[in-house]
């Protein structure tokens, strides 16, 4: 049985754990999840230190919706910066799961966004824990998640 | 008995943490408050440090003010990543209060919200310490600090 | 027998993995190679922080191909001071080959570029493992990976 | 008997170490100071870290002068990113005096600057070590070293 | 007998290993050199780290010539983050003695600062381990390595 964890906050304007949860339990079995809510995307990297460490989860997902300003982008990159240092003080895959709020035009193709990169990100998720050998075989095929996939590149 | 710890700054233009006292004490029970002041946003990091291993705090606010200029911002985005860093180090949450001059038009405005983002930020402090339940329910519903919260976005 | 480990990406939209291994193969003996697919650069650091400690490999090659949009950038960038953490906490080179989008202007030019860079790179890996005084022999003579080197400079 | 290091540069423009001690001298008793000269602002995380640790020293001051381009700006970021790194390895205050170049428009300028803001952080250093009650009295006043203070914002 | 370990790349344009030791040579006594080629300026952290933990180097001079463009400025940063990371983890200086290409108009005056750089910072070197005491006599005298001295700014 693994455990997934799934950080989220109440910053993001759309609720992509539901999403993601709804998705993983569409696709996989064999596992559980443990959700941890925070204000902001700064305050993820502990609250995924804390799931992994203290709530023994085997994977999290850290989702968050950084806002459009400059303040906000900064904001964004010391998440990242902090969740990538989390996977290296544990040894574990944290999936970021961020959609900023200026990819998208109005609110509804927002949320669209929103649901449809936190669904497609569940099969990394039951990949990376499951079947990781699926990933190498669409190694350089050019994967997007939320928006079309932009495919592989030839020489000729 | 939980104990909350407060980081503050002589550079700040407002007193936050007596803000951030007063609505912890008129919301919360079962609590005492250690208050550290410091220079500036970058003496923050170690403060906090200090609080969680030193002085034993259950959580901890890092309230500041950083500058208009460049430089300043700069300084800020070094207090945020070290801030990530403490909490990484120690397990810990350290709520970030940071009031950018330059998000208000005029002083008595930054006083304001100066005023109100300490005096919101409590509830967070509250329900991470007492009811993280509560949080979770509150996910993706776009919740701001000291401004107008955002709120949700729907896809139809 | 050395292990050489190759951690790369889904989001990159040329399979430099498979470049890389042909390469390596037709140059050096002695050695045998894992691979490690991830979605995206950001996930590299811990795949390669697991393909050195509990893969055993001897140096790590982490090939990706990041965007062309100012959060793409932000994504290499993270990424990359996360590949130099991994490095200092294991004693171990992991060799960068990163081809951004827009270093090309065409897809059969990125395609071409992407291989090239992968194979060249493979001289790198098999002299720091097994050769490193050849490459002092080229120290400051401006080597470049997929594009013509540059050459070096000299006073008169 | 408290002990103060305080690590400073070829590189800068003024001998801040000089002043900081004259003023120390004239306001503090009850410590001895260690002086660990460096050539430039990069150097200084390691000097502060060798004066906590080698020299036992409980508060270090970290001087330095970058100049006006785009990369000293950087290495400035780069060194106080380091130096609040040493600070959470340590759990020990540096006190970070660093004038930019430009931030005075003649040399006569820079040299008042750098002197009067070294002078002004000896109050800081001395509360820290002795008074710290008092920093937290002063706190949210607006306080500036080397300019004049900005002084507190009120809500009406 | 002090150990003096060098790191420089293939990418540099100018063999600034060479002017190093043959200046330390005209200069110092008491010393051995270990040289470590790398690729590029990423790969020196970790070269730099085995040369002082594997290699017992008592100090380290990291060579490079970053490119010009934005990519290459972004691996210069990410490349001195980590300098300064190895530094801190091992109580080490490392003299980090990068020249920028576009420092010099033309390839001649890029190779004659590169050399003269590398030979200046000799002097730092051997103060450094040797004479400590030489740095803190020129401390805020404005030194400057390949270019003329800034020199000191006066109050008066």
């Amino acid at each position: 049985m693994k455990i997934i964890g799934i950080a989220d906050t109440t910053f993001a304007r759309y609720d992509m754990g539901s999403a993601e949860i709804d998705e993983l339990e569409h696709t996989v079995t064999g596992f559980r999840i443990i959700i941890y809510t925070v204000p902001g995307v700064k305050d993820l990297p502990v609250a995924c230190k804390k799931l992994i460490e203290e709530q023994k989860c085997d994977l999290v997902m850290a989702l968050g919706m950084p806002g459009p300003k400059d303040k906000d982008k900064l904001c964004a990159h010391e998440a990242s910066t902090g969740l990538i240092r989390v996977q290296l003080m544990t040894n574990t895959h944290i999936i970021e799961v961020f959609v900023h709020e200026d990819e998208a035009d109005d609110d509804k193709t927002l949320a669209f966004l929103a649901d449809k990169r936190a669904r497609e990100h569940a099969i990394n998720v039951y990949d990376l824990l499951f079947h990781p050998e699926s990933l190498t075989r669409r190694a350089g095929t050019g994967l997007r998640q939320g928006f079309e996939d932009a495919g592989p590149v030839k020489q000729k």
